[in-house]
């Protein structure tokens, strides 16, 4: 079965080039190619940590998740890590006992070129859903990829778990901890199945910072929800979402330990920092995305209710359509507002884009409509609600939906 | 501002033809036209209804429904009809003060034309949102209408109320209530918006029985669960839902006053079959819609549940495009069952294609692709899903995903 990718182009909303990242101590990978895809195109990331890198994660909530989501789940309980194993063109999703067998076949040889503990392997994998691939398929071209293992080349590391991206997704940061220099460096693919729960991707982030496994899984799991929970591309749930952040410790810095130390907030705001900056890209790269949407919902019951009613415009097929038709549609808004279940005061009502209000306290009020029509062909919209029952605040990112989603998605697998 | 409807080929999916319906004792209606959109197209549909007629009905739970949608609630407390008042091409949602003063000048002129009380007028309105309207536009053209009453001409009827429909939507049904004949005519609108809570566009019945308020209300409430609540276009919300149901009482049969006449069973089935019929026109005219989809989720922890695993799929945009593109991908189906949350064992999770298995007990079958290419080349795509916890389960109705969406809704406004 083919599972080739479409050459695409590249998305308009893409970073004019790929960031300079730092080298991160202590850690060596290589790009390869197992043969997913037709042609030359790379589908293996391999990883090697050394002895004592912590990690932590999240993952999907999907309750269709992949064999190899439970197998990170599992090994995360000893929050160390040696190996990180990462394919595309086989999500190895609903694959039952085979897929099951591949990986256990991809831990054993991991084990045997590395002397490491089976729980320090990680697994991921992205494509296709429900098609078995052979047990030994990636297993028999760990020893050329790990032999491969050097100074990681990002951008092609980033395109060999890639499946329908049309750019490669990084960005990173260089910090100085009490006089020690750290790198931070992330990389993600996904440019569909975007939304909550979770990550909606693969995320891995690289670290020479000395950080416990705890530490991290703290404060991955703070920024997520403004950050990879906060995105929408379809509303639809990949089955094999991971989010992983590995630290290897080799910056020499002495180990954060807990989140009362000093360092740990500023390790924290530059690991925001790529979260947010990897969460856009993602959105930047919604299959047949022409404008980038952020929408903040303010003035409802809670934040929590404020992210719902976001996600309700977010996710309205009505609203996307109408962006990617450069129309300000604040009807359509309103409607979406009035699907989400939240509390609202209608009376009060606001909807605002690009800066100019084209709704206030309940109806439409004149606008400049020049101005709100030269931001509407952007490539930035900037959407504001406020719903007036309370103090809650909350902003989520997506695009617009456009024919080139349908393109892309309608003729996926043959 | 313009509000034209696009010159839309009618849906692949239509009927062959307008069915033939009954006469309906009792009322008198006609098509007109306010002026609401371009061209000489109808945009008003006026019902004269017997003094003892009865109503009763359900609507949108949007937060931001129409002030239309508040006026028939209200009306329909005291559960009597003289009168019914539809446009199309604004749907008065979103327009404060004026949309109020709109519905007063409309129910006074009723009130002068026909000498009936204010709560049995009842007003709908279709269109964009967030436009004020003139107070008088539509009540200035009401003496005009109401003079041209007559026996329906129920295509007519139907086309004054639609919007983006690309054909008239009705169905009818003539019964033998204990040898007095009696008549149903539906009449719906709605090709986008389309989706629960409720009926989620216009749809009107009438019927010259005489049955009370509260029997035709606990009817209602009963079909709408498995018929307009079980059907969805693109997961939007209208702001004007309104399904009303009008029993004149002309034909002259005893009253029905409780569900227990014998009789009520009988109007209850032919209501429930053109509540079905409607349902499934209003999905097969779904904007761009090539295909009609029939989702079934069974071995559910309850009815309930599986309603919400088939509302996951149905409004998947993944699965939506991949039927669109006539991939039968069940990987896709998978992945909308794991998102919806609910209860499920994967390890007998199993999916049908046009009577095919293509997974089951949790994996990948072999099957006859030639015959399930050949069930997705069709236009009525039929999906079984097996869930495997239980005995719940539940029948919804979608549409493909296709281009026609988007250029439908992506230059509605302008």
């Amino acid at each position: 079965m083919a599972t080739g990718m479409k050459d695409l182009p590249v998305s308009p909303l893409a970073p004019e080039h790929f960031p300079n990242l730092p080298m991160i101590g202590g850690m060596v990978a290589s790009a390869s190619r197992i043969g997913l895809y037709a042609g030359s195109r790379m589908d293996l990331m391999t990883v090697s940590f050394p002895e004592g890198a912590s990690v932590a994660g999240v993952f999907t909530k999907s309750a269709t998740r992949s064999a190899d989501v439970n197998l990170c789940v599992e090994h995360l309980k000893a929050g160390h890590a040696r190996a990180l194993v990462v394919n595309a063109g086989n999500s190895n999703a609903f694959t039952g006992p085979a897929g099951l067998a591949k990986n256990a076949a991809t831990v054993k040889e991991v084990q045997r070129l590395t002397g490491c503990a089976p729980q320090e392997v990680f697994i991921a994998a992205t494509g296709v859903i429900g098609v078995p691939i052979a047990p030994n398929l990636v297993a028999d071209h760990l020893e050329a990829a790990f032999k491969d293992h050097g100074a990681p080349n990002w951008e092609a590391l980033a395109r060999a778990f890639s499946t329908t991206d049309t750019f490669p997704k990084a960005a990173g940061a260089r910090l100085d901890l009490d006089g020690v220099p750290i790198g931070l460096v992330g990389l993600a693919k996904g440019s569909g199945m975007i939304a909550p729960n979770m990550a909606t991707m693969l995320v891995f982030v690289f670290t020479d910072a000395a950080i416990s496994s705890p530490v991290l899984q703290a404060m991955i799991s703070r920024h997520v929800e403004t950050t990879f929970n906060a995105i929408t591309v379809d509303s639809d749930t990949s089955t094999s979402d991971t989010l992983l952040v590995f630290a290897t410790g080799a910056s020499g810095s002495s180990p954060i330990t807990t989140l009362e130390d000093p360092r740990a907030e500023v390790f924290s705001t530059a690991l925001h920092g790529i979260f947010h900056d990897l969460a856009l890209q993602v959105v930047r790269d919604g299959e047949g995305a022409q404008k980038l949407i952020e929408i903040t919902v303010q003035g409802a019951q809670s934040n929590q209710s404020a992210r719902i009613i976001g996600m309700a415009i977010a996710n309205s097929p009505l609203v996307k359509t109408a962006i990617a038709g450069e129309d300000a549609n604040w009807g359509r808004v309103v409607m979406a507002v009035g699907k989400s279940g939240e509390p609202i005061n209608l009376d009060q009502l606001c909807v605002r884009f690009g800066g100019e209000w084209t709704a206030r306290d309940g109806g439409a009020v004149d606008y400049d409509s020049a101005r709100v029509d030269a931001h509407m062909k952007g490539h930035l919209i900037d959407i504001l609600v406020d719903v007036g029952v309370g103090d809650g605040t909350s902003t989520v990112w997506t695009c617009d939906l456009t024919h080139g989603y349908i393109a892309i998605n309608g003729d996926y697998r043959s």
